[in-house]
């Protein structure tokens, strides 16, 4: 497989109404496929990339649902097992009035969270050119366990490292998993953070500064999500900055994740990055306009076509 | 406490449409307070029986929910435990075309799944009349031995056992569970089957005649749920048969649970078994009119209001 991701699959529920929360009964859109590495993986297939994605899912049917989308989508699924007596892994999003998201997870003890490095082979890595590792799947010692044997299997397929830190407060729930992530940033040769991911790493630091230092730590290339203000490229030759595409925005999350994999696909399909960035805009913009974080996955056509328009 | 209730406390999602299953996005309502034992405890405190439930909750949004719930029906919390780490448990239902439901779980991996004996001391037993126990908790050692110890704490402070199987297809994973199953009966004085229930235990014999072998077998009572066919009633001197009131059923989870509730808080107040199941009928018709388990549980003013009309 040319890209491996790996972590978490998910069933997800979204609120209909802004500021539901979940301690009054109300209406919820789901279940809808997610995960941000399955999100990741369904996006980078759907753009023509081999994808392969090592995950777990229990045998109830929200595992079902989301093997179903993934196959569709295109994704090698023989690295995603299924745990007999676990749940499928579940998240709640309700969007809170002021723009931010509340979450209700299943992770640890899902399925989700019995993802271990037994599911991973050098097999998976054979032609492998980038490993793609997110920071929401840093869950539980299994899933660091096999994140860390994957990076090595990574390396030693000669592939390239990419890290999506996807920092979710509700997540940092020990120093162990802050440790891990500041271990990951250091194995990273590309580096896909968010604002809030930036800020979390150098907190203080103005953009271009922060990339300037991830740079000279030996980072390749840093492409920063800046949501509806697009995005800010940095390798050591350039900076690029280009503008979000206008969006009706139903539902914004995955779109970082359609981002991200849109961008690595397009890389590997041998595009200039100021393409590769247009066509990622295009598919972070597609994501927000559907409600469900994989509802919106867009095929390279799609893409191509709002980025000409 | 009058009367013990143990087991699951759940969030629920109930599918809109009949059909709607679970591998294809759709709209659900909830979260709604749920669990078996929780329904239960939750109607038996509306109609005013002191009430104590013994269950878990996790230290999420869910679980916040169903504990304001079920204080604001009158139940006493004490014995209700936070697990640290673990999602409350959840259940979706949908509804299907012939009128028989499916479910996604999660219990055993979550807090309802972490329910131990520890939980219980001869305190919660005094002045308890009745420990209600529900086949749908058994569903992890802890809560089988949490359920042995409170019949031997009941029986030590003059107690019943009252016994609903509330059998799931889905639940009935193991050999364990169908042996605890009938061990339980074996120790009860009061049993609240439904016709699948009776049928589980009796395949192939007539109500009436499964009936005369549990008198005979030691149990002091049955009350047979026939659903909208209303409820049959056995003791040693009689047999009690009442029609179910008329209904605009919306959501017919919980009627049962609130038949039994109710059933019982009547016969603990003293009213003779006749009125019982009719305020029972009652509490089971107002249960189906609202969505959400727990949403149609009645006071006893309500119910009283019902059987006069």
């Amino acid at each position: 497989m040319e890209l491996v991701a790996i972590g978490e699959i998910l069933a997800e529920m979204v609120a209909i109404e802004q500021g539901q929360g979940f301690l009054e009964p109300g209406l919820f859109a789901g279940p809808y496929p997610s995960g941000a590495p399955a999100i990741f993986a369904a996006q980078a297939a759907r753009t023509g990339c081999r994808t392969a994605l090592v995950g777990s899912v229990g045998d109830d049917a929200f595992g079902e649902l989301c093997l179903q989308r993934l196959e569709r989508s295109g994704v090698d699924m023989r690295w995603i097992r299924h745990i007999p007596g676990r749940p499928t892994g579940t998240a709640f999003v309700s969007y809170e009035k002021n723009g931010s998201r509340s979450f209700v997870f299943n992770l640890v003890h899902s399925a989700a969270g019995m993802l271990e490095p037994s599911q991973m082979s050098p097999e998976l890595f054979r032609g492998c050119r980038v490993f793609h590792v997110m920071g929401t799947s840093l869950i539980a010692p299994g899933v660091v366990e096999a994140v860390r044997l994957g990076i090595r299997l990574a390396r030693d397929a000669g592939a390239e490292i990419s890290f999506d830190p996807n920092i979710r407060p509700e997540l940092l729930t020990s120093s162990a998993i802050r440790e891990t992530l500041g271990e990951i940033l250091c194995a990273s040769n590309i580096f896909l953070p968010s604002q809030a991911d930036l800020e979390y790493f150098y907190p203080g630091v103005p953009e271009r500064q922060a990339a300037a230092l991830l740079l000279e730590r030996g980072i390749r290339m840093v492409a920063l999500k800046r949501g509806d203000r697009g995005s800010l490229y940095f390798d050591s030759g350039q900076c690029i900055e280009t503008a979000a595409f206008p969006a009706e925005v139903v539902d914004p999350t995955g779109a970082g994740d359609c981002f991200g994999a849109t961008f690595l696909s397009c890389l590997m399909q041998g595009l200039p990055p100021r393409r590769a960035l247009l066509l990622a805009n295009a598919a972070g913009a597609a994501a927000t306009e559907r409600r469900g974080p994989m509802e919106g996955a867009s095929s390279m056509e799609e893409l191509e076509r709002r980025v000409a328009n």
